[in-house]
C-alpha cells in the first residue's frame, strides 16, 4: 500500500448524521448518500458512529449491517429493522422536494424503499433511551439483490443469538399501514421439447415453440386465488416472467422454455405449492430454479395485536416477498410497517409524502414510550 | 513483412486435383480439405490450379470463385454451378467409406452439401473439350453464411457479363432427381405489448407473454398450402423459430416477441406473401427481418424440358431456398441437380451413396455430350 492510501485509511473520520433534526431531513440526508446495493459502507459507517454516542445503546457492526440494542431488562423485546440499500440511481439523486396538489413530497431513489422508514427508526433508536420494551434495531445491506447475499439472512446465520424478540417490525413501505406476513414465491421452468429440421421441411421435424401455446392460453385464462390466513385476504399471482426458444433462423427449434412466477398465499408451504404447479401443469417438464415460504401475518398475538391497536392501523396483507419471512420463519411474529406507497417503490419518480414520515415517528414514538 | 515469410509465400504452389481419379475418389479428395464457409481459399486455389492446365477452359477468379468457359461458338451456353464451402465440421472430417445394407457410401461433412456435385462438376470441366452446348462453370463460397456473403451474388453483381446464358444447372443435393424452383422465405418478428409492474402485483400490469399464447396456438393449428405451380406441387411451412420475452425474476413483461418463418410457393411474390401474413396475424405488430423471392420451377423452357428428359428424372419441387432463385432472377431457367440425399445435408453423419455419384456424372456427361 503506497503510504499515502495509508495515511487517507488513518485519518478517515466518518461522517455524522444529524439525528436531532426532523425525519424528514434526516431521510434526505440519508438518501442522499448513495447506497446502490453493494456499496452501503459509507451509510453504514455513518450510522456506525452516530450511534456510538448513544449510551443506552450497545452497537454492533457486522459486514454492512449495523445492531443497537437497549438492555433495559424489560419483559418483552421488539427488532425494529430496515434495509439500507436501494437499487440502482436512474438520474433521481440528489433528492428535491415537490409539492402536488398541496402535499409535499421528498422525490428521489431511497424515499419510499426505504429510507424513509430507516430515517423513523434512526431517530427514534436515538432518543428513545428508555422504552417501554427492549428493542434490537437492525439495519442492514442488501436487500434488493440475491437473497443469498441479504445481510440479514448473513446476520441471522452467524449472530442467531440477536434474533431473540417477541415481534419484530420491518419499516418496509406499506403507506403508513401495518401490512401483515407475505406470499410466498416459486419460479421454474417449464419446457417443452420436439424435433429438430431444416424449417424448408418442417414436417420432418416437431416444433416446441408452437408447444408452448397451450401453457401461455392456460396462464393468461388463469384466475389467481384469494385466500384468507388470520383474517387478512391474501391475493396470488401466476405469471410467466420469461420465455425463450429458437435455434436459428431455419431451424425448426427442439426445445422452448417459459419461466413462471407463482406468488402464493402464506396458507401454503414451498412443498403444497409446487405440488399445485405440477398439478396444474400435469405432462409438462418443470424444474424448479427458486422457492421462498411465504410468511402468516402473525396478528394473532398479544403484542402483535396491541401494536395495530397502538398505531391506529387495519392490518392489510402484504403481496411482495419481505424479510418479515425470516423472522416468522425464526418463530417471531413479525409486520411490515411503514412510510411511502409501496406502487412508487423502484419507480423512476419515487416519492414519499413527507407527512406519513412524520406520522409514522409518532405512530411508533408513542407505542414504544407506552404513551 | 518478414523476410521468411515473403519466401514462404514466394514458393506456395498450390495443390493439384487429381481430375483423372473417379469422380467418387474426387468427392473424397476435396471433401479432406476443409473448406468451411469463410475458409474456402485452399480449395479455390486448387481448382484454379488444375483447370489452368485445361486447353479448352478460359479460367477466372473472383475472391474464391473460380469460374471456366467454353467457348466454342455453339447455339446454347448452360451455366452448371456448385458451392465448395460447408457447414461447420462436427467430428465428421476426414471422409471414409461405410457399407450399410450392401451400399457402400462415402461418410463425411460435404459428401452431401455439395462436393458430391463439385466433384462430378470439376470432372467433366476437364474431360469434355468438346460439349455440344458451351458451359460457364462457376465454383462459389459462402453460400452456407448470410446472403449478403454469398460469391455467388457478389460474381452476379460484378460482373453480369459471365451470367449469360440458356439454362442454369445448380448442383446441390437433389437425390439425383431434377428439383425445379424453389419455395420463397419470409422471416418476420410479431410483438405483443403490455404493461410493466411488479410480479408481486401483477393485476397492476399487463403481461405481454400471455399475449402470445393465442399466437402459437394459431401457428400449431395451422396447415400448410400446398399449391401447384407449373406442374410441381410445392408445400409452403408457417413456423416459430424464435421466441423471446422477460425483464427480470419479478417483473411482468411489458413486450414479447416471436420470430416466424413463412415458407411459401413460387407462385407469390414476396409482397403477396406478406400481405397474407399480415391477414392471417392481423391486429398484431409485425416487422419483416429477411425476405426472399421464391423461383417458379423454369421447366416449360425447351433446353429444360430436353435435359429434363435426357438425365430420365422425375421433376419435383425443391422446398428450400437455393440458388436457383439468383439465376430465375435474371431470366435464367435454372433447377437443382445433384448426388446425395438433401436430408442428409449438415447432419453430423452426411453420407452419399457413391453410386448415387456415378449415375450423376454419367447422366450430366451424356447429355453434355450430346449422346
Amino acid at each position: 500500500m503506497p503510504a499515502t492510501e495509508a495515511n487517507t485509511d488513518a485519518v478517515h473520520t466518518p461522517e455524522r448524521l444529524t439525528l436531532s433534526a426532523s425525519a424528514i431531513e434526516i431521510t434526505r440526508e440519508i438518501c442522499d448518500i448513495e447506497s446502490v446495493s453493494g456499496n452501503e459502507r459509507r451509510l453504514a459507517d455513518a450510522i456506525e458512529a452516530t450511534l456510538a454516542d448513544a449510551a443506552h445503546l450497545e452497537v454492533i457492526r457486522h459486514g454492512n449491517c449495523v445492531v443497537a440494542r437497549t438492555d433495559l431488562g424489560r419483559a418483552q423485546r421488539v427488532i425494529i429493522a430496515g434495509h439500507i440499500d436501494t437499487v440502482p440511481v436512474n438520474g433521481n439523486l440528489p433528492t428535491r422536494f415537490e409539492t402536488i396538489d398541496g402535499h409535499e413530497y421528498l422525490w428521489g431513489r431511497g424515499t419510499v424503499d426505504m429510507k424513509a422508514g430507516v430515517a423513523v427508526q434512526l431517530k427514534l433508536a436515538a432518543e428513545l433511551s428508555e422504552p417501554r420494551v427492549d428493542v434490537t434495531w437492525m439495519w442492514y445491506d442488501n436487500e434488493e439483490v440475491s437473497s443469498d447475499l441479504n445481510g440479514l439472512g448473513l446476520l441471522a446465520a452467524d449472530r442467531p443469538d440477536l434474533f431473540e424478540g417477541d415481534f419484530a417490525i420491518l419499516g418496509e413501505p406499506s403507506n403508513g399501514q401495518v401490512e401483515g406476513g407475505c406470499n410466498g414465491t416459486l419460479r421454474f421452468e417449464l419446457r417443452t421439447r420436439g424435433v429438430r429440421a431444416h424449417s424448408a421441411r418442417a414436417w420432418v421435424g416437431d416444433n416446441a415453440i408452437h408447444k408452448l401455446g397451450a401453457v401461455l392460453e392456460l396462464l393468461a385464462a388463469y384466475t389467481p386465488r384469494e385466500v384468507e390466513v388470520e383474517g387478512l385476504v391474501y391475493r396470488e399471482g401466476l405469471n410467466a416472467i420469461g420465455i425463450s426458444g429458437g435455434v436459428a433462423g431455419n431451424v425448426i427449434p427442439d426445445e422452448a422454455m417459459v419461466h413462471i412466477n407463482y406468488r402464493f398465499a402464506p396458507s401454503s408451504s414451498v412443498a403444497e405449492a409446487i405440488a399445485y404447479m405440477e398439478e396444474l401443469f400435469a405432462g409438462y417438464e418443470i424444474l424448479i430454479v427458486d422457492a421462498s415460504e411465504g410468511a402468516r401475518p402473525g396478528l394473532d398475538a398479544t403484542i402483535a395485536r396491541n401494536f395495530v391497536a397502538a398505531v391506529g392501523a387495519e392490518p392489510r396483507p402484504k403481496y411482495g416477498w419481505t424479510d418479515v419471512a425470516r423472522f416468522s420463519a425464526l418463530g417471531i411474529p413479525a409486520v411490515n410497517f411503514g412510510p411511502g406507497n409501496p406502487l412508487k417503490a423502484h419507480a423512476d419518480d419515487e416519492r414519499v409524502a413527507t407527512a406519513q414520515i412524520i406520522d409514522g415517528e409518532r405512530a411508533l414514538r408513542a407505542w414504544l414510550s407506552g404513551n
